[in-house]
């Protein structure tokens, strides 16, 4: 295609409100345009890229087995009442009246509506599994949209859901559309991890979010090279072993007025990594004492979990005294006033030669040794995780933190969906049973945001090869010049057959310019035909990725199988 | 694709509120499902065929030079305030607030979007022409939807718009996208017919209808096979020419009362052609005398156009008689009492020795001659036409009458939008003008219901070869057949590689039912392979548009090759 004939009007300055450096680059690369808050119109770059991420995501669907569908975007408000939707979902909801003064929503997701297909069709165990997948916009009226097309009120969404006979299939099949989530995130060259998330208003009982690794993410993951992720607030600690110690005798040591773990560190001259951090929560009334290494923070989220409280929060004064028999800063395991529950972190079981509070006002108590000087009731995994924390995945990797963009979510609805629409099935035995469900969304329209987050730098976007809206771009320096002109047509024609999208930069423009733009709109590779060039024999061959330095020249033809073999064609 | 691995569930009946042929045959071959009123879910056979109509569009549209955006479905209310349309646009318009009582609606149609695009970036004529297209959902509150996806509530549109410099340049790539749209019917495979309109709500000067003709169609046009198409109503007539008479004398014939052209005909026992039947009209209060033969009807649309009256309508008994002098029945163009404006159409201005009503009760003149026995103000084409007139574009042809189905609308909509938001260019001398703009659009959703109105018998859908969801259904009668399952699967592959789709009906049912949902599923070429015929070497070759009996015993190669020569691959 030519330059002079695509409408994509770049920008020098992306305008005040793109408050994040994809919707800026999108802008200034003619790629969309604002409508209004939270609502953008695609140009056709824009959109050449955003069907190459859809033609990704409905291969590995087909592959995976699933049927692609169309539903409607306005639903009946009869459907949502029938899974109680309709009262819970809040705000975020677009509900609107027919002209009869009927109540409709835009789906945001459509379980109801694909529950209410399956149901007029489906009745044999013989029909299934089967799984539906449409790409459709959705609606959510956001509180605060923003990040450009990242956190729109209307977006492009594949979302799939499947139908099984029972939990032992869905499992087998959420296993497959899982793989199926890691090679689109893979083909469109994404740093992701997949995180075991708690489930959001969807509902269902497990769930992986697909989190692209990027600053500008919405949440914290902690994740290792071996592919491990999980978010902060869930990631799992392992045990921790010591090396071993010839055990010394207790002994108390005056501490006036030094509670804190840093301070009696600081006074002692002992390792806060040797130290046990007692901790007097109360559970649901009861009290119990928690303890981790004085380097680490109690999880309180993994704390409720384990005891299964409904309200957890750490004690007052006055219970911890009672509990411990001293003020607040000199709690330790030993001795404790009150017989209470003593839960102890995978970091300190093996602890050796520790240092504890004495329950006593001003007093330590150091070379403490577990199950000689005190007992625990549980141990367990409570504390947060830190950088450098060994991956409880492989083990021997190292946990970094980073931020993460969700751009895909699986999750097992189990029969949440068909028990309130009664959606069932009769088994080999004529038997009704409720469909098990499964459901797998993933943001098409984020994912080139996600994209664009990850891989930028100063002079615009870098398409990674599969979803770039051009994958080369010829720059003729002079398009008039019949020899340049006659090089780049033959250079297109060659390209073009194997099926490689190239833009032809014809515009009567600078090479400056048409540089500057290229780099803009990020298309991977270029190739430049300078006259002077041409009259040796060569292009100029530039991977966008590249730094500017890096400019190769090679023959037309070189060039042209060099991307031949990029591209695999 | 195995027909085993396809959810397309086939219904023995339609439902009972499927009331048009299309709506029963997509519901019972399993390609769409009712959601609600005028809302429905496209299943994969559906959206198979929908896709390939939408391929037909993008490739004619692309080839107009056209670029391919995707604009948000929700609107803000500002920008329909600009143009006047949130006002003017009654309850068809979905409206809808958001959390802040922001109001927004549905797009039923873009102009508004496509213009506050277009005024955003473009400044210059250089940036001029320029068309965008967009493949949306449409949403129109239809007071009755019904008809299955032909009258939905929601519904896929392609819509474009182009904008230009000024009129000329509109004019010439309106003939551009005219043509385009006569690709798009004939890629289709559709008999239609483009007809000049008149506009509706959208506004413009201009308007083209591509009309599918088909019993279930709306609308009446009146066609010729040379092309032309009209609606009934603005179809030309053209001047009647009549053999050379001898002028005879004109004479009084007593007719006691008889007034109407039939009586008075049986009564002379002269032919009603030979009648100039005289109506008296009012135009905005005047009063004027309309000649027509006797056969034929005054087309009061085409006479309020030609008066420019506001309002029209026939004259009462006295307005009759204080013109002609005498009661209804025996009004004629001779000797008015009153001087009033006489209008003669083009069938009555060379009709010789003529009947008239002789302006006295009870009398009618016979051998009248125009200009010898009286004159006339005005010769035009008033008259309604009928079936068998002349086709005023080949003039040789005869008119017929048609149903047909809008599938597609050409507009010229001048400056009504560019006007009202402001949209403006600068030209050649730095001057600034008005974008001049067109309109396009395209029920693509509809497209696939005219389709099936114009093509389908008792057995079910006969799709075209271009939208057919599957090209070829190959039917093994044994797939368990182990000659059968790999000759079925090297005709699969030779056909697939040369991008052919085909349906591999693998199911464990009898021929005949794999036959039945053949048929009605409407897959246009079907190859059988039974183990009796296999075992000769040959297989059953069938197209579906041909009889039961139309079936060709052909060597698999000969079947593969008369498919790919069909297809052109």
């Amino acid at each position: 295609m030519f330059y002079s004939k695509l409408y994509a009007p770049t920008l020098r300055e992306a305008p005040s409100d793109a408050d994040i450096i994809s919707a800026k680059l999108m802008i200034r690369s003619g790629m969309i345009r604002k409508v209004a808050s939270g609502l953008y119109e695609f140009l056709p770059l824009g959109l050449r890229a955003l069907r190459k991420v859809e033609n990704i995501i409905r291969r590995e669907m087909n592959a995976a087995g699933g049927q692609e569908v169309v539903l409607p975007l306005i639903f009946p408000k009869e459907l949502w009442i029938e899974t109680g939707r309709w009262n819970v979902y809040g705000k975020e909801l677009f509900r609107l009246k027919d002209r009869k003064d009927a109540e409709f929503c835009l789906a945001p997701t459509a379980e109801e509506g694909i529950t209410d297909l399956v149901r007029k069709d489906v009745k044999s165990y013989k029909q299934l599994p089967v799984m539906f997948y449409q790409f459709g916009t959705k609606f959510r009226d956001e509180i605060r949209p923003r990040f450009g097309i990242m956190r729109a009120r209307e977006f492009l969404m594949k979302d799939a859901y499947s139908f099984h006979a029972d939990d032992a299939d869905l499992e087998k099949y959420y296993k497959t559309m899982f793989d199926a989530y890691t090679n689109i995130c893979s083909r469109c060259g994404f740093k992701f991890r997949a995180v075991e998330a708690a489930s959001g208003a969807i509902g269902g009982s497990f769930s992986h979010e697909f989190m692209v690794l990027a600053e500008a993410g919405e949440e914290e993951i902690a994740h290792c090279e071996c592919g491990y992720g999980a978010n902060t607030e869930k990631a799992e600690c392992l045990e921790i072993k010591y090396p071993k110690e010839t055990e010394n005798a207790a002994a108390e040591v005056y501490t006036p007025s030094i509670g804190s773990v840093e301070e009696v560190s600081k006074f002692l001259k002992i390792s806060a990594e040797k130290f046990i951090k007692t901790l007097i929560y109360v559970s649901d009334g009861q009290p119990a004492a928690v303890l981790v290494r004085g380097d680490f923070e109690v999880n309180e989220i993994k704390l409720q979990s384990l005891l299964g409280s409904i309200e957890l929060s750490l004690a007052d004064d006055k219970t911890i005294e009672e509990a411990t028999g001293a003020p607040c800063g000199f709690a330790g395991p030993v001795n404790l006033k009150k017989k209470i529950k003593v839960i102890a972190d995978l970091s300190v079981i093996n602890l050796q030669n520790a240092v504890v509070g004495a329950n006593k006002k001003d007093y330590h108590l150091k070379d403490v040794n577990v199950n000689r000087d005190f007992k625990y009731d549980i141990a367990a995994d409570v504390r947060k995780i830190i950088k450098g924390d060994a991956c409880p995945k492989c083990k021997t990797g190292k946990i970094d933190f980073a931020r993460g963009i969700e751009i895909g979510h699986c999750f097992k609805l189990g029969t949440k969906y068909s028990k309130s629409m009664n959606a069932t099935y009769l088994d080999t035995n004529g038997k009704e049973n409720l469909m098990v469900m499964g459901c797998y969304g993933i943001g098409v329209t984020r994912i080139l945001a996600a994209t664009i987050e990850q891989s930028h730098d100063d002079n615009g976007i870098i398409w990674p090869d599969n979803i770039a809206p051009f994958e080369v771009i010829i720059v003729p320096v002079n398009f008039a010049d019949a020899k340049t002109k006659e090089a780049t047509e033959k250079i297109y024609k060659e390209l073009s057959s194997k099926g490689i999208d190239v833009l032809i930069d014809d515009r009567d423009e600078r090479a400056g310019i048409k540089f500057k733009d290229a780099d803009l709109i990020g298309i991977p590779y270029r190739i430049t035909i300078g006259e002077k060039n041409l009259a040796n024999g060569n292009v100029e061959f530039k991977a966008r990725k590249n730094s500017k330095e890096a400019v190769e020249l090679l023959k037309p033809q070189e060039a042209v199988n060099k991307i031949i073999s990029i591209y695999k064609r």
